[in-house]
């Protein structure tokens, strides 16, 4: 289609970045050295819950090469936070202190020289537990929720939200079937490989700090930490290093506080770099949620209700990622309630992670489609296709809901799968699952230069965390007419580029790429309006092809790209383009995926043989990038589907500590366990987007559980509604079900 | 005047790198270390005429932890240059050969262990030597210069330049007087404190380069070495850093391909720093100029005509900077010719230097003035007063002389320092001198950025070498209503910003400032129409006082741009502006200044007792910064007149060779040599530059070294035409006059 009359936009081209980051050249914060730099070490309470009783800084002031010890007090906020405790600890492994030392390892040394006595309290780390009359109270002081009704809620809820689009009751009613079911899914930890690292400076002069980290948003950080130091904006730089991932997990503050502390203290570059136990017990995760779903169905399988009740585990100090409103999935649902409650407990603060929320939600609508379908005897697909909402259909009460390339996504899943042609093999069974995904939009801003010899360079405050700066080179090639490696795009830090929101909500290429096209097509325009002067023609009858600037009318009049950047530095000065955005039309996008998977009946092991990720993209500019991240999304699905999932040892003696914060204990997929995935990209172009682009990273990580979970009720007839789907799980369901049947 | 309507511009205000510089954080070339780096030393010639024989790199090569090698050939050029010889050394110091090793001890071990043989030839390191028949020839060819007549010129003539205006031979005619002197001035260095050095890093995947470096033009520098290195502008990037003064000598390719190619070889970081010995025997310097005048005038002191001749060492790899149109001053003279020659020899390449050509020119036009006043018995200040260009005057037969100061700048001078009311003092004296610059525009560009708080950032590629980001930031705060602390101004590389041309010629705060001046008031545009719309007046009505946006003509309406700031990023994104130019009209200066001496008649001492220095500024953004500017530049221009001197010992057995290459032997002034220096800044504002501004760093350096020779014939009756006015040439002068007269 349109990708005939593209050079650049719509080609598999490998990332701009892609040889710094196989050499190894891509500076990392842990890279980073300044002169005089002091290193930074945290002191970290074990228990989940602790009073503070006293902390003893003595023997570590005395260790020569320690240059400075901070407490909770020290920070700006004066009362516990996430990063650090002042009285009470409130997750396992919640920093009480800090140092800094000429070395690391004095740091270190010094850390364990630092005394603390604490009086561990009773905690609570599952937040049903949380919800129960006498559980241990996270905030004892804090605000009452209530409910939609007025009701009081349970002390360790700390937020509520409720959403209601008709009348369930009356929808309830009018169901010829009601199905209840309740869904738990687990805590997990973004998987990001390189931890959290920071390095602050303080300017004793000027005030001004300046923080070198690795962030999905440079301007979120900054403006959270303005808050908490109270400075002007000007007087906080932040710089965003190369991200080796973030997934969500590198959208909050997390420690840097402390390095910027430590060197307003010491009037010395400061550096912390997480060790993988810091970071995973110290900074967000994906909280656990508990999803209970009743849901009202006509015998032909339409679905008339659905009431839903999310309960998320906050952390202590975090707010649960709770979909109220994509629990009611892609479907048409003529009545809708659902109900939030982020729930307090002694863990980790709950953040974002990769489609925060959603593949909790999806993994219980989902699952409970199958279920439906499973009692009225219907094909999966085909409840699906029967449910699907359409364009022109109002989404959530609110978003018309505009052309889309959803149906052709769920076609193309069951039809590349070989669904309809699937075969009863032992053991083995296939799962569909569909994952909807709003996308964000957000605050974009970009700047297109042409060079003095007609290369080109992008510059914006947006961080490439997936692949987003291959795309702005082909966007700004496709736009100018030139080749991609003729474009450079440079991320600015906060004090040199103008604001944009954090890198995701899959929104990057979205409204990012925006941007750079409409800063492109001033310069492009500009570049016309004086190669029409000098060739004679008329601007609208030019077209620059591979560096040349021609006339479609007159072949013969031409002229090099190069020579006219030459000149216009001449003749007015450098050719710029800059554009800026504060949102765009949402456009949902939604991946549907195909399990196929055998299960292991004497131990329970679960293999997924294949995944089919049909995905609805609105216009691939880079189709490589895209599967990768359709690929990668899908990994990080199965991950969360059958392996990974933070382990509380429970009750007072242990302290209710984390018993798996490594990457050893904690099982991430690698390389090793990945399935053959067949990635089918649909393209239904969007009005709005450059190109047509919709978001794409997002969306794939959120059917994979399900899928997986429909797949082995399809292979042995067992319904897990649990994550992760360990074989501990399907062994003793698949016993319960022998026993029972 | 207007300063009275103006809060932040035109304020004497303390530079906004003041703290970084005193305290030391402000980051040069040699605090910079990469991981893995290189450090990389030059193997030079000591003779300043050889032929490389052999080199042998061998022993070097084989020193544990040396990593690579490079001669002259490894360079693309693939013939001589000034950075390294292939064939034939043409300057005492010029490399031969480089070496890269991972520490400097092993560099410099490694390249004391090359073995180069040389051919050592005659050289000639005067220009008018080079000139002599038979003299030896630096370039044997080269292509042979013809005259304005078509005369062939001796073969060391490797430039020539020539200038009319009226017609010269008739004005003698119709002269009175005629006057011919010769004067003669000396190499010297820039005398910046920071030398050269280069960090590059060649990505072997992509090739690309960047190279962090102390540079005037990070955009001049790298379209040099893009030609040198047949590159793609997206494939270099120039990062340039903090920069230890420049004063023109950081303006052109020095050792940057060394520390290139070493780091194309290694694929590692090279860093290179040259010694002060490098510095000045390899890099540039302005270079000796014999100047011949020739000078008609009327009894009543009316120049009438001039012929003038300048001789300039080009070095051997430069070009003098041949002044033949300033070379007649800043008066109307209405017959001018002017010829100039550059000459090669086997020295140091010429290069740009505070006001290039000039202080050499006005040397000898501001010492003949004298001369003529002298001979006519007229005063030294009426003869110039006589003289001077006024508003409307057809300048050098082109520019018409725009509205100026001149000659408020010429009373000023003389009444501030008192020159009417001066009594004769034995052995001391008073001089006059002027100093007209035209001041360069150049291409200009930069980006004005309003922050969500209100705070705002001026981004541009060009680097401050002399306060001008204090300017910029005075002018930002002054555009949009905001304090100067709420202003960061950031320096771009490369890669993310568009082209400007260097920081020289007088051009930052005009040009420059013109660019930020239109960006900031693109972004004041938006930021009151934003404002209209919410307060419901007119955008015209509003005005930006501290950080509130209200209407003149309703008090009450009001709100806070901080407010505006956060509401415009939600309606329609950040606010910016950017500005580009190629040129701005020429606004000429003139600095006038008045040398008060004693020369001590024993040993031919001049103490310079005081210096006023009254200069046409146009506008003073910061009065204090232009007065540091003037400072600064009367101080260089006194070590110009009285202590500079790059001395070669000449004749085959010294090899020709520079015997004062380091600032023990090369006396620069110091603060103890500080004479007082009354400032007079001038205010008559430009219709083209922000606020009115016109150049101020060069002018003030120009007139310096005539003003004392002025004041030395003053004092003791003798006229010195030669540079640096040395205590033995005073001394010789008072001797030979004492036994002629």
């Amino acid at each position: 289609m349109r990708r005939q009359n593209l050079r650049v936009v719509g080609k598999p081209l490998p990332r701009v970045d892609a040889g710094d980051k196989v050499t190894g050249k891509s500076v990392f914060v842990a890279d980073v050295s300044l002169p005089g730099m002091l290193h930074a070490k945290l002191v970290r309470c074990p228990d989940s819950h602790a009073r503070i009783v006293r902390i003893d800084l003595s023997r570590a002031e005395k260790l020569p090469g320690v240059k400075a010890t901070i407490t909770g007090k020290d920070l700006p906020t004066r009362r516990d936070c996430s990063t650090m405790a002042v009285e009470v600890v409130r997750y396992a492994g919640q920093p009480v202190a800090a140092v800094a030392a000429d070395d690391p390892r004095i740091a270190e040394e010094a850390a364990r020289l630092v005394r603390v006595e604490y009086e561990v309290l009773p905690a609570v780390v599952d937040p049903m537990e949380a919800l129960k009359p006498g559980a241990p109270v996270v905030w004892p002081d804090g605000k009452r929720q209530k409910d939609h009704r007025g009701e009081l809620l349970p002390p360790n809820v700390t937020g509520y939200s409720h959403f209601v689009h008709g009348d369930v009751e009356r929808g309830f009613k009018e169901s010829d079937f009601i199905f209840e079911d309740t869904f738990v899914t687990q805590t997990v930890h973004q998987g990001y490989l390189e931890t959290h690292g920071y390095i602050a400076e303080a300017d004793r002069a000027t005030g001004k700090i300046t923080l070198w980290t690795s962030t999905q948003s440079q301007f979120n950080l900054r403006g959270a930490l303005l808050g908490m130091f109270r400075l002007a904006a000007s007087r906080l730089r932040v710089v965003g290093l190369s991200i080796g991932g973030g997934f969500g997990g590198k959208s909050e503050v997390t420690m840097e506080p402390v390095c910027i502390v430590l060197a307003q203290k010491t009037g010395r570059p400061v550096k912390l770099i997480l060790t993988r136990e810091e970071d995973m017990t110290a900074c967000t995760a994906r909280g656990k949620q508990v999803i209970e779903l009743k849901t009202g169905v006509k015998k032909d399988g339409r679905l008339v209700a659905r009431r839903a009740r999310i309960v998320g585990d906050g952390g202590a100090y975090g707010y649960a990622s709770l979909m109220t409103v994509l629990v009611h999935g892609p479907y048409r649902i003529p009545n809708q309630e659902s109900e939030g409650l982020n729930v307090a407990t002694h863990t980790v603060a709950a953040g974002a992670h990769r489609a925060p929320g959603a593949p909790q939600a999806l993994f219980a609508c989902e699952s409970q489609m199958d279920i439906i379908a499973g009692k009225l005897g219907m094909d999966a697909v085909e409840i699906r296709r029967k449910n699907l909402v359409n364009e022109g259909d109002f989404v959530a009460g609110a978003l018309k809901m505009p052309r889309n390339g959803w149906r052709k996504a769920l076609e193309e899943a069951a039809d590349k799968s070989g669904w309809a042609q699937r075969k009863r093999r032992r053991n083995r069974g296939m799962g569909i699952a569909c994952g909807p995904w709003d996308g964000a939009t957000n605050i974009s801003s970009a700047y297109v230069i042409l060079d003095s010899d007609g290369t080109a360079s992008v510059i914006s405050g947006a961080v490439d965390v997936s692949g987003t700066d291959t795309s702005f080179a082909q966007i700004t090639a496709e736009t100018l007419g030139i080749r991609m490696e003729d474009v450079t795009v440079s991320l600015g830090d906060t004090d040199s580029t103008p604001y944009v929101d954090g890198s995701w909500g899959s929104r990057v290429t979205y409204a990012m790429g925006t941007v750079v096209k409409r800063a492109a097509e001033q310069v492009r325009k500009q570049v016309l309006g004086l190669a029409a002067k000098q060739l004679g023609e008329k601007a609208e009858d030019l077209e620059i092809v591979e560096g040349t600037i021609k006339s479609r009318k007159r072949p013969g009049k031409k002229m090099q790209l190069r020579e006219l950047a030459q000149q216009a530095l001449w003749e007015g000065g450098p050719l710029t383009g800059q554009a800026s955005l504060s949102s765009l039309p949402s456009q949902p996008a939604l991946a549907v995926q195909v399990a196929e998977v055998e299960v292991d009946r004497e131990t329970g092991a679960v293999a997924v043989l294949k995944l089919t990720n049909a995905q609805d993209v609105g216009y691939a500019i880079n189709p490589m990038s895209v599967e990768g991240q359709m690929e990668g999304a899908a990994l990080t699905g199965m991950g969360y589907g059958l392996m990974e999932e933070y382990v509380y040892e429970e009750g007072p003696a242990a302290g209710w500590r984390l018993l798996n914060p490594s990457f050893l204990d904690y099982r991430l997929p690698t390389s090793l366990d990945m399935p053959e995935i067949e990635s089918v990209i649909v393209e239904e172009p969007t009005d709005t987007g450059p190109f047509g682009v919709k978001g794409v990273g997002e969306p794939p990580v959120i059917p994979t559980a399900a899928a997986i979970a429909n797949a082995i009720e399809d292979a042995v007839g067992v319904r897990i509604k649990e994550l992760p789907i360990t074989r501990e799980r399907v062994l003793r369901a698949m016993q319960d079900a022998e026993r029972d049947g």
